[in-house]
């Protein structure tokens, strides 16, 4: 049995469980509330000494960290779905990671971060300060999607898989961080792609104060 | 052959390099100045999208960005040398992957982007604003980093390998951005062990115009 540690509405979080989802296998998921400094306990830091949420915890206290990674251990540590979720093909599995690394580095820390400060800090909050630059810069990583869908369905290769998962994960909920899809047909007709796959389980709606905060953001 | 398009002074351009020397590839290597713009022309855009050093061309115009997932298809795809600088087991290499994606992440945007401005932005920079916060992330990255250390060699696995190499290239210059190493007694021995290993090629000095800003900025 695979334990997930997590937190709901985050899309990092969800990534690990819409992959378990759509590989039909059983987990537990200990929900752990980022926001309110639950991955900051002594006994959260003696298994992740990160302090994030995703990580994996297997019957045997061995413990995997960062959801990308998990993604990779998942799809190719899954006997009988091996090449379904991830190319075996070692270039095409490297254009996969070469994505998952975008999504970490050039997406994640605007389009996240973007929707974090509008839906779980004060609205008095001086992060806040941050929103332009972080929605400009969540633009430049929407324009490079864009661009590949043009000529590709899928980040993964040929077919759906874990760089889909890990792009969808903070795409499809950038409208809660103020920054709207209007001008990405493509990424648009992706997202709809994504959710038609077998097994594909939503991100939770934000509870009632995330979504009234987010209201006030957007 | 493989042509690398970098900035030598550049640790995630430099990761790229170290590699291909330790596996004896040859390369050609493009030099592409991306502190005077050199990754925003029209025709770098052409071949990244994302507007980012370092990038490989292979002969018939295929092209592999980020740095990390290059580090990954060179261990993979080079005959005779397969699981030597990334494991074959697949709990190992996705360890080996959570650090690469936790160099990206937690170290590399704290740890690297403090050596950037110290020196290569104007000592009235505005940026400099963000170096205290960029070192206090930092050394929450070391930290974690020498906890592992305490019970691992390596970040690879049982082997030096591409997660050594991608936590290395800026670890070993951190103190270009204000961040001493005194306090990782673990973190100075790993790094002296990577430049033990055969092949190591040490990163470039900055030129005398980083090293002034550098020097009067730390």
């Amino acid at each position: 049995m695979i334990t997930v540690y997590g937190f709901s509405p985050s899309g990092n979080c969800h990534k690990v469980r819409l992959l378990l989802e759509q590989l039909g296998r059983e987990y537990a998921w200990v929900e752990t509330d980022s926001s309110q400094g639950a991955t900051r306990t002594t006994e959260f830091l003696a298994k992740n000494p990160n302090g994030k949420v995703p990580f994996i915890e297997l019957d045997d206290g061995r413990v995997l960290t960062e959801s990308n990674a998990i993604l990779c251990w998942l799809a190719d540590g899954t006997p009988g779905f091996e090449g379904r979720f991830l190319p075996a093909d070692s270039w095409q599995r490297a254009q996969a990671l070469s994505w998952m690394f975008f999504e970490q580095y050039s997406h994640e820390p605007y389009i996240a971060v973007a929707r974090f400060i509008c839906g779980w800090t004060p609205l008095d909050s001086p992060r806040r300060a941050d929103l332009p630059r972080l929605r400009e810069r969540a633009h430049q990583a929407l324009a490079v999607m864009e661009r590949h869908l043009a000529t590709m369905p899928w980040f993964t290769g040929e077919t759906y898989g874990i760089a889909d998962i890990a792009l969808f994960a903070y795409s499809c909920v950038a409208d809660h961080g103020g920054i709207r899809l209007d001008a990405y047909p493509a990424i648009r007709d992706w997202l709809a792609r994504v959710a038609r796959q077998p097994g594909f389980v939503p991100l939770p709606a934000p509870d009632a104060a995330a979504q009234g905060l987010i209201d006030k953001s957007t």
